[in-house]
């Protein structure tokens, strides 16, 4: 092993983020090794990753997996891999003395505690859960400046973000612009925005992703996550953070410099080039990744419109007001999108569900980690309330 | 004065980088003050800048003139400022003891030796200079190296690649994307490109500048020499130098890094911004230049077609060859582009003057400015005898 050997703790291995980044340890194997792996519940897939990549340590969702993992571990020769479970588990995971880098990837609050404790280890963290910005950002940036750990971003956005960032400092950045490939429904009439069906809204144009993140894109939702990270990764107001849509998603995002300049980035869409960037940072080695630019024709721009789209208008205020309202802003729209998914409420009843939940939630400041999964608890039951009272109230008209 | 304020020498005061630069200066005048100015023929311009600036020296380019002028600055109470004339004048303003930065801006191969004379002191150059690159570009970037000098390239590509460098390292680099606004004929069939006149050729499509430069642009010629600049500029094979048509020019240019990440400039196409950005790099000062990206809307592109633009082709030749070929390539290039303005050949003979001038032109290195002049001058007598020789050829046909 090289000196220069980056070892690699991967919260949510076996997800889309862990697998494209064990591709890029696989492609690049005299630079980066894999030192502890967190999965969830596809134990089969955990089982596979630990063969091939012999980790320390390997930590699944539950207890019986975890029992059942280590019995294949042992029969398979393995046994010296320790194998773990639980939220304690990933926690461990995170915190393994010899990573070197920890790549946050599970998606939703889990991976909240455990990237917060590698943070307050001084561990380097390449991010792409988005809880741990949007819901605790405060939280785990204050500490990750006190350590003087580098949160990398991993998606393609912030990702570009904090590369055109290189072209200046940050007093000297003006506005970061996100783009958003508008989703879906970018010239769908507000009155044509209720009776879509959850098929329609999970056909994105752009991205294959999960079901809640392909519906978020198609709200503008995600978008909305997008300006509250930039907000606590970059660590700019709301008002520094501006959505431009960009059909195409060839321009990641741009940066706008006090002097005028906008730098942009973009390259072939493909996580594997964002998380080499974190991995790498600062330095940048060669991919097999090429954008033809020689083909570039034709790249569009438009405003975004938060009137019909109000899920990214109730961000930017989420952010403003900052504290807890952004933990309720995640946490109800998880449960709207659950309940358009299940035909429980229309589309545009998704961003009603999220304004309730937000005027229902007393402003506060954050202060803990376990205080942010009480608040993420707290919004999830107010949310549920409002989703049970639109059904009850609308079933009826629909039985007429 | 605060100690921070930057002393600026101007080459080419009163052209049109010179007069920018002074707009610069007088928006940030406790940031930067003028010690010395070089200007040309237009001597009332000259005064006007003598009296309003009150440098420490100004130089004019013929004697007669610099008489006339230091009359005039007696009259008006300012005979404390030293003048000069002529190319000796020209070094003694860039070299100044107290210029702590030069702007290069004069117009030909008069702004070499003063460009180089100032590289050799130590001082960081701003460069607008066409000449300092494309034909001494292998002198003055190894002096520069060795003295530790930056050298700022002011015009919107070279600027725009310069900023967006900072993404990464000299050895990171893939390729540089320089975009070309395409010209006037970039729709033009390549058999109606011999009978286009003057005041077509003088019709750019997006920026106001000089007949020649206007010219050069429609030929692709300009974007040639851009080519050759980058590579000196930048220390880069011409291989990882490629164009781009962009004809909305609002991309001032790409670099494109080994792990596949390409960083674009853009901002409103005002000289005033690559100017502000050489006086202050590394940092960056607020201005009121605003590109407005909300009002984004289209941005096109294609690649730039070689057959129908020779010159862009023979720009790449005489860099590849180096040594003197890019100093006949500019020299060349003057003579057939006056020869095409004076109407004496058709716009398609201009890169038939120039490919002569090449092949006709022995291939050696370059090792002194002196050489430069001097293999200037002889491209220039080859390129005249040239023109002759088709106006020659061609009357007689015409006649018929």
């Amino acid at each position: 092993m090289s000196l220069s050997m980056k070892r690699i703790a991967i919260l949510g291995s076996t997800g889309s983020i862990g697998c494209s980044t064990l591709k890029v340890v696989e492609s690049y194997s005299d630079r980066f090794s894999v030192i502890s792996l967190a999965a969830g519940k596809n134990v089969d897939a955990a089982l596979e990753q630990a063969i091939r990549w012999e980790p320390k340590m390997i930590s699944v969702a539950d207890e019986k997996d975890a029992e059942k993992l280590q019995r294949s571990l042992k029969d398979t020769g393995l046994s010296e891999i320790q194998v773990l479970h639980g939220p304690a588990g990933t926690v461990k995971v995170a915190t393994h003395p010899e990573a070197d880098f920890v790549v946050s990837a599970i998606v939703g609050v889990a991976g909240l505690e455990a990237t917060y404790e590698a943070v307050k280890l001084g561990k380097p963290i390449g991010l792409a859960n988005k809880e741990c910005m949007v819901a605790a950002g405060e939280i785990i940036t204050a500490e990750a400046r006190k350590q003087k750990v580098p949160i990398l971003p991993i998606d393609s956005e912030h990702n570009a973000v904090h590369q055109c960032l290189r072209g200046g400092r940050m007093e000297e950045v003006r506005k970061v612009w996100l783009t958003a490939s508008g989703g879906p429904f970018r010239h769908t009439p507000k009155s044509q925005l209720s009776p879509i069906t959850v098929e329609q809204a999970l056909n994105h144009p752009t991205w294959r992703m999960g079901k809640r993140i392909t519906i978020d894109s198609a709200t503008l939702m995600n978008k909305g996550f997008e300006v509250i990270e930039a907000c606590r990764l970059f660590n700019l107001p709301p008002s520094q953070v501006e959505v431009i849509v960009h059909p195409q998603s060839t321009i990641h995002s741009m940066v706008e410099f006090v002097d005028g300049s906008i730098l942009a980035q973009f390259s072939v869409t493909d996580m594997r080039l964002p998380i080499l960037y974190a991995l790498t940072y600062p330095e940048r080695i060669e991919s097999d990744m090429r954008f033809p630019v020689m083909d570039l024709r034709h790249l569009d721009f438009q405003p975004p419109d938060m009137e019909r789209f109000p899920c990214l208008r109730l961000a930017y205020e989420a952010v403003k007001a900052g504290g807890v309202q952004p933990v309720a802003l995640n946490a109800a729209d998880e449960i709207a999108v659950a309940a358009f998914l299940e035909g429980q409420i229309g589309f545009d009843d998704i961003p009603r569900v999220i304004e309730q939940v937000l005027s229902a939630t007393k402003s506060r400041d954050l202060t803990s980690i376990s205080q942010v999964l009480e608040v993420d608890s707290q919004a999830r039951s107010l949310a549920q309330n409002k989703v049970r009272s639109m059904v009850h109230n609308t079933a009826p008209v629909r039985a007429v």
